[in-house]
């Protein structure tokens, strides 16, 4: 397809198209004459991705990062994973990020999980932690180990519906399903916050 | 003790502290002078639970209806929740809100849970749904189910820590640990992820 067609189909703009394709993240189509290109399903499917990657705030240098690992996948699809998950936002604010995590180290630990404080997710679970801590409401060790299990249960559900076919619809999966689905639970809890309380908190209309 | 004191223990600059006066959001202290007024741990506290509420991102009239609640709670504790609850990030952009939510509908229905479109947690939920579908990552009814057994257990895990003594301090705990465990349970799922990633994607390790 012309790369209008590939602007009416995508709903990307041209200008940014242009962008996209100057700055790597789309791959160049197959030159037809010196100043035209045809495209096809996987520009456009590339374009998606990229829309969806933009939409949930990443910057251009982390939707390349993630489009890397798509390009040049690593042997091992657990490292492939490790690399474009590492682009999805909290981005820490530290210039400077700390060797230790101690909050997350213990909170690993209690739930018998590595700690790797290379992980971008430990730095996010200390300022979580301690985010939670400074304003009275830190978790407990029984809340902890409750969270810990029922994440995990969460995690084995996100984990069986990957697709392992190829690493690329892997990675995509994990990319948008880990940022995309966080707003969902995050809805769920507080509906079953509700359901919960309405059922023990109102006798009354539960006994009826 | 003094203003001057309560700037001090409070880290609230005195000018937002005469705001929040002229606001209502802190109850006025104790005239002692025409011009001075003495406060107490009463008031600390009060600064302190703004000072969080602000930091989470909410605006001046979503504060207000928190402390409300602290000040005027509802007789049933079910109904002070539901109104305070409400105050919480994020809000819906709409300013003609729809009347009906199908795929928040139908995903309570399959969870049992009750759909009332009247809860700002529906709305939430919908728009969590929408976007995951958009980008081609919708919830499966296998994965949502797992979703919903799990977070169930999340919030029967908050609840049971809930403090019941008096509504002020459960209304504080709730909107506090609402919002300020809703970061801790997303980086939970992510390293959650790796750690199962790493056992199950990487047989020479986890044989080793």
């Amino acid at each position: 397809m012309r790369v209008s067609e590939l602007v009416e189909r995508s709903g990307v703009p041209l200008a940014s198209i242009k962008y996209y394709l100057r700055e790597r993240l789309l791959m160049p189509g197959a030159p037809t004459s010196a100043t035209r290109a045809e495209y096809d399903e996987a520009h456009l499917h590339r374009l998606w991705l990229i829309k969806a990657l933009t939409g949930l705030g990443l910057p251009i240098p982390k939707v390349r990062a993630v489009v890397a690992v798509l390009d040049e996948p690593s042997p091992s699809l657990f490292d492939a994973l490790g690399r474009a998950l590492s682009a999805l936002p909290p981005y820490p604010d530290e210039a400077d990020p700390p060797t230790d995590y101690p909050r997350a180290r213990a909170a690993l630990e209690c739930l018998g999980q590595t700690y790797d404080p290379g992980y971008p997710a430990v730095a996010q679970l200390e300022r979580a932690l301690v985010a939670a801590e400074r304003v009275g409401v830190g978790l407990s060790e029984r809340k902890l180990r409750a969270y810990g299990e029922h994440v995990r249960g969460i995690a084995a559900a996100d984990l069986a519906e990957m697709p392992t076919d190829s690493v690329q619809d892997a990675v995509e999966y994990a990319v948008l399903g880990t940022a995309l689905h966080e707003p969902v639970i995050a809805a769920l809890r507080r509906l079953a916050h509700q359901d919960i309380a309405a059922r023990t908190l109102t006798p009354t209309e539960s006994e009826a």
